[in-house]
């Protein structure tokens, strides 16, 4: 079948194995899938990630000789189903899923692995037990962003919010937007938002954001501390304070960007005692100064990726309406060109979210 | 009177101006002060710390073409009090505070200051309302402990434990030695402390460690491992995990070292989801990949200092005898002596906490 391959650092488009359900597993078409940012970095700094693994005892190294096919935001088609599946959604139904396959006891990647294709291919192979029909109503475009979102619903879970917490999110991007769609559900708010490029401000108010703000023109950190104002009557209780301390809202902020040197600058520009959450996966060796987060009595929060319940909630929130993430999608491709969207990408005023449908011709 | 001065990066023997203390301050003589490895690192990178002060609106920078006394873990006797004060405590009576002075309605630092010398000098100024009676039964060297004491108690705190945590204290430096004790108070453990010097390994078993580990032939991350399983029954059911997760006891990791490539070595070894606490100071420019502690879920809590409460318990602590932070005072020195202590704490099998005694010859 075909499929867009990551082999030798390129995205190709090519023939790999067809895949075969075994016990438990489900094949299924992909309708679309997105193109997330970690693949973005993954073409790049696959070696990194590789490296990795030797301190990840969970995780499987990519085998970069190898074939691999990226793709694990999806919305598929159910085909088949192995031996031992008892079969409750229909074949023709459309499903998501966590990008996880179970074979025998173990529980393996699907997109950034040898043996398990991701969704930039005509076919692939999910697990039972782990997929979830999307109900008609949903489009299968919005149906492949219950992943994502997922992502930014973790994140704003990561950060155990108390609900008087002013937010802060560092770069509009599928995951920032995702994080302003969870804060915006959760009323957490107002909701500052930070990103160079229009387009992406403006979806980030289309998506809850409450005060948009361009880095290149004013301080999102400025903007924030505007409006992160205690109530005078509160801020008079607070009175002399013996050790450093914050005399506005909680800060919290929502590292959205994941490249190098962007760490750094939020602990250079947060307040006392902000919690901070990296969900911008940089791949690369960073610069940071810890004397600064010190001082400043700084906690950051790394995270990554979903529970299996908040994967459940993004399309829970997603079929009712509840948040609407679609205005995101800023394109569709197909298998060949993928390569093409790959550095499309790279225009943030061009594109925000490319979904790739392997059926298209 | 007589001081060690920092100026122009070294520690040089000098006179600075008599102290007079205004209203609601008080006149004490120095009768110990510790040297704090921020000291240490303060003498080489005090530029790091004046470009710091751009991010800290509470910071008041350091003047380097003016002299500064360092010292703030000390001990004194009250000599006299400024207008205004109500001397509850009597003169001649010893005490210790945490290292802030109070100047009108600011509140100002002891130590990094051009404006109020630390305790590297004969006297200084301390706040009436700050100060804290030494009972008779202490002993001056043990209550100059009370400070660094608190920096340990405060980094338990801010761990936030619930009781089943494994810590694991890199670094058995005063900070690491602080933590240990303080960790050991609340019962948690078993504590694994991990230090290049035999003599440290040997203080933090005094202080309370249950395991220490020499890193250069063992890995204190496996150590921790070996000593963190659950109970059989408790993994059991923890069954199969669709996300990376930990089967062992909740990990958390106190980096009591304070220099560059400790946090990432501590990123790489840590098990998913530890909550990694930073409590020595680096103030050089650090090496840290985001993607590893993205990956495993990582929290760092970056912490300084205290809270006034914290440097209560601390004292309390000391004085009813629940935690014997004696053995780490290792040396003594006059005036004359801190740029020669200064030099020889580089050497961590020889001393630990040295105390300066302004006073002396």
């Amino acid at each position: 079948m075909r499929a867009a391959i990551f082999r030798k650092g390129e995205i190709v488009v090519g023939e790999v194995a067809e895949p075969k359900p075994g016990p438990g597993q489900v094949l299924v078409k992909t309708l679309a899938c997105g193109i997330c940012g970690t693949d973005l970095h993954a073409r790049v700094h696959a070696d990194k990630m590789i490296e990795m693994s030797k301190y990840l005892p969970w995780r499987k190294p990519m085998d970069l000789s190898r074939d691999v096919v990226f793709g694990h935001e999806f919305c598929c088609e159910v085909l088949d189903y192995g031996p031992g599946c008892t079969g409750p959604i229909k074949k023709g139904a459309r499903v998501v899923s966590i990008p996880r396959l179970i074979v025998g006891s173990e529980v393996q990647g699907i997109g950034y692995s040898n043996d398990n294709p991701g969704a930039y291919a005509e076919r692939i192979l999910l697990s039972e037990e782990l997929i979830q029909e999307v109900p008609a109503h949903v489009s299968t475009e919005t149906a492949a962003l219950t992943e994502p979102l997922a992502v930014g619903i973790h994140a704003v879970e990561m950060a155990v919010l108390k609900g008087a917490e002013v937010p802060l999110v560092i770069g509009c991007g599928p995951i920032g937007l995702a994080t302003i769609a969870a804060l915006a559900y959760k009323r957490i708010g107002p909701i500052i938002a930070s990103d160079y490029s229009a387009v992406r401000r403006a979806l980030a108010q289309k998506l809850g954001a409450d005060i948009v703000v361009d880095p290149s023109k004013t301080s999102p950190f400025k903007t924030w501390e505007e409006h992160a104002g205690l109530p005078p009557a509160e801020r008079a209780k607070l009175g002399k304070s013996l050790v450093p301390s914050s005399n506005m809202r909680p800060a919290v902020i929502f590292e959205c960007v994941g490249i190098p040197n962007v760490i750094q600058s939020v602990i250079e520009g947060a307040p006392q005692s902000a919690r901070v959450v990296v969900v911008g996966v940089c791949m690369e060796a960073d610069r940071q100064i810890p004397m600064y987060a010190c001082f400043k009595e700084l906690s950051l929060q790394y995270v990554l990726a979903w529970t299996t319940a908040e994967f459940t909630k993004a399309l829970e929130l997603i079929a009712s309406g509840a948040v609407n993430v679609s205005p995101m999608v800023t394109g569709k491709v197909g298998i060949g060109e993928v390569a093409g969207a790959f550095a499309e990408l790279a225009n943030p005023n061009r594109h925000t979210k490319i979904l790739v449908e392997p059926w298209r011709a």
